[in-house]
């Protein structure tokens, strides 16, 4: 094997210098050479998953967790296994280097009828189909391929999204005199007279209010003012809260944070503390369907502050060129020069409802699932009664939120928690997932056991497409699915160190709970909760899904 | 529930006079309401699957067996993760119709921000990205429905590959008075003067020819001369062979059948079976890389008449307008007129290579796949060692071959093999799939179990990636896989009747072997081989390969 210096090498400088020492993928024949250099490279390591579906939601999961990721399939087959976890990543601003491996140029340009094309001796069609969902493509020559590489990645960096990187197997392995080196990360464009205006128009705004309060969202924590807010926060004592897409952000053990905001279907005590101040501050927020209960909020744009990554509103005024960034640090001060949590409001902490009766149902299950974390957590909850229950949880402290409300693939999770404890070894991580959503990625579970790792997860066994059901067919046998035999799966991937138990009365729930949390070994609980017991606010946002559906 | 007829009764109308019986899918949240029609739909029955590539698999497998398949998914999420497979139909000429529930035309015209979008308002970045795989496209609308519904499946009937159409919820719902009937099949172009100059030239070249061949591909089984060519051989003693993509063709117990053609790789009687002669004729034949060990076919098109499905060659002389139905059969007159089989070309048949030791490895294990086929099975071949194996086999009478060598996406012929079960229950189906492949698609298990249907399975564990280790890589750890207890996956997909056996001798497989085709119900056998032990043939092709992906 060559030691020669390569575009390959050069690409994974370059990832491993944007703060990635992880590779998700699944190799393929355009990408075996490649992946020499990956065996090869000091700081990235290879993590080889079951299906490129799986990979490219373990790569956002680890995206979410470390700040950026990487992930390489195989030309045609590969990408496309993978694009829909991409559009994930893409929608809810999460930044992937998507890497597929491509037949060598020398065949592309002889218009070859290869294996893994459309038998057209085209090869242009899938950076095509990419395109949507990436910020931006490269297809990589001997020519481009280190400018293109630079190029997109910083893109991907800037935009906190996907990009795309076409590489034929022959230029992986072209040699090139050029290492790579740490560049400066690119800047957003930043007017400071807009910014005077803003605080001018923001101050007036504040002055006449006699209660304030902030609304945050997942956009705060892709363009990373989480630290910036949570610093805000502890210091000007306002009423606080996220939207689901975005819980997590702030300290939810304190005084001032609100509960879990989702517009009509929030706790009265939230949305009264959020929609009833005179100015509401929102930071990083997009409002979407499922974390508003269908478009539920009330707040007028005439009474918003609105703080977006590249741009800030005041009322109907916008003002451009200024990044999250200094907005959030200049209304920081501001709401401390103007004192404008001085009589703090008395948020009241939502407590959950208490179980009484001795059947292992939503409300049990949340208290003891409320009980059992612990800070430093990760939760990872699926898209269904699992994220819309942990709306109402009061998250420990420092406890990282991963969820999927925009984009909603369901099975998305439990690759997707791999992913996360690929990132953080050291932290715990804790997944909740349906039946009917895990078993669309189950392999991913085999990733898991194959690496070793040690996440706690609940599969929530409610007979099918609870969320499904919720919003229409509730007896509908096309929401039904399969019924499996869920622990005895980590056995037959392998996982022989796996604790693995069934659920189907609290007391059982609790023991499983102790035990598992005893060791530091991979746990997998199901969870037997009846078909149609499904969490207060899920109730509310199918009602409204329900209504759309039907063009109303 | 409303009686109405509307455009979602309509449309499973249509797909039921074009033939289909079945709908492949998940449900989601933008097709709920549809699918009330489905489940209420008198001929057509909705089969519901694991995960949406597994879906597209199995409509995949069942469209190669009955003709045609439809395919349901959910907007953004679903479509996407259905994409690989609908590519690989597009790619190998299977014919799918892609139906897609969207949001409400109400929502999508004001642009709201929805879930399984990517949150910006806009609605048709799907259908573009699905544009480059389908051969129509059409985003239904009240005024447009009927007539598009019409003209996107007519063109997938005429082409031969999948179509797309997006059904919003609202437009499904929508009362029509039109119902629908069976329409014509739309005619290719024909010219009859094109046709008498393709005969006189045809002639022209025959006239002098010692010896004739015919070499056919999987082209000729999408655009239906399947029968047509059969009779020609019977009635025509020509040496003929066909490609690994449409291996299954023909008879191969009839005398002239020369065995299957892959290039420089193929068994020395067939090579000089087909290339030897003086006029080669080709029907529905292209050329790819796997097929022909990286394009070493000898075949100069000086000595060919090649029969395409809308056009002809004589030499470099090309004939438009000319379906495939018609130069099948006027060149079936030709060669019988001028007895081009007069003195029949002694084809010599292949025997496969004889085990001469007690180990189970590739030379056993295809020996006993052999003796153990029986006419009108359906053969299913994963991509990789299994088809490549495959290749030497010589299929029983009216034994269809179903493999994808062209796309070659690993993990595809598991839920294919589901989909080719589902069209024809009564049938045997047999499916050679290998670890590295099984794993991507293992769900797809669990759907077989679900629908209680009876394919013998044979998992090849070679422990890991095996073709890739032929092409690049042989002992890298990328190559590896983890080593999961095969056999205890029937029991956790709920699979209590599942025979289910593990065979690492040659007697072990024997009486497995002995043991499945005893009963009627699906049997998963686990057939260990050796790491590195591989088919001739694939050790051909990954050289050929290897040498492509160095540029050279």
């Amino acid at each position: 094997m060559s030691n020669e210096y390569t575009v390959g090498d050069y690409l994974l400088d370059r990832l491993s210098f944007s703060g990635i020492s992880e590779l998700f993928g699944v190799p393929g024949d355009y990408n075996l050479k490649f992946l020499d250099s990956v065996i090869n490279h000091q700081q990235i390591t290879w993590v080889g998953c079951t299906n490129e579906l799986n990979a490219a939601y373990g790569a956002d999961g680890y995206a979410r967790t470390k700040g950026i990721a990487a992930l390489l399939t195989t030309f045609g087959v590969g990408e496309l296994s993978a694009l829909n976890g991409i559009a994930g990543s893409y929608a809810e601003y999460v930044p992937v280097v998507h890497i597929v491996g491509a037949p060598a140029l020398t065949s592309q340009r002889k218009g070859e009828l290869l294996h893994h094309t459309l038998g057209d001796g085209e090869f242009s069609h899938f950076m095509r189909m990419s395109a949507p969902v990436s910020v931006a493509q490269a297809s990589l020559t001997p020519e481009n391929a280190l400018a293109e590489i630079d190029r997109v990645i910083e893109e991907v960096m800037y935009s906190s999204r996907p990009g795309y990187l076409l590489l034929p197997s022959d230029v992986a392995a072209l040699p090139v005199s050029t290492r790579a080196h740490a560049l400066p990360a690119r800047q957003p464009p930043f007017s400071p007279s807009s910014l005077d205006a803003f605080v001018a128009a923001a101050e007036t705004q504040l002055r006449g209010a006699k209660r304030v309060s902030l609304l945050a969202d997942f956009l705060a924590d892709r363009f990373k003012v989480k630290k910036a807010l949570e610093q805000w926060m502890e210091e000007v004592p306002l009423a606080h809260s996220t939207l689901l897409m975005g819980k997590g952000l702030f300290n939810e053990q304190q005084a001032h944070f609100a509960g879990t905001y989702s517009g009509a279907a929030s706790a009265p005590s939230t949305k009264e503390a959020i929609e009833g101040a005179d100015v509401v501050i929102t930071v990083g927020v997009k409002f979407t369907d499922t974390i508003t209960a269908g478009f539920t909020q009330q707040l007028p744009s005439g009474k918003c502050i609105d703080l977006q990554p590249f741009f800030a509103r005041v009322g109907d005024q916008i003002f451009h060129q200024l990044p999250l960034e200094k907005t959030v640090s200049v209304m920081h001060r501001l709401t401390a020069e103007l004192a404008c949590g001085r009589t703090p409001y008395p948020v009241k902490h939502n407590a959950l409802p208490l179980s009484h009766d001795n059947r292992l149902g939503q409300c049990a299950f949340w208290q003891q699932i409320q009980d059992f974390l612990q800070p430093g957590d990760v939760l990872v909850a699926e898209q269904g009664t699992a994220c819309f229950g942990a709306a109402a949880l009061s998250l420990p402290e420092d406890c990282q939120f991963v969820v999927q409300p925009l984009w909603g693939s369901i099975g998305f999770t439990l690759p997707a928690a791999f992913g996360v404890q690929i990132a953080v070894p050291d932290r715990r991580v804790v997944l909740l997932i349906g039946d009917g959503s895990a078993q669309l990625t189950l392999q991913g579970l085999g990733a898991a056991i194959r690496y070793g790792l040690p996440p706690i997860i609940f599969v929530i066994n409610n007979d099918g497409y609870t969320v499904e059901r919720a919003i229409h067919g509730e007896t509908q046998r096309y929401n039904d699915i399969a019924r499996w035999n869920w622990t005895q799966f980590p056995a037959a991937f392998g996982g022989t160190e796996v604790f693995s138990a069934r659920a189907d009365s609290p007391q059982a729930l609790k023991e499983a709970i102790t035990k598992a949390t005893a060791r530091r070994q991979m746990a997998w609980i199901e969870v037997i909760l009846p078909k149609m017991d499904i969490p207060d606010l899920l109730n509310s946002v199918s009602k409204s899904l329900a209504k759309r559906n039907s063009g109303q």
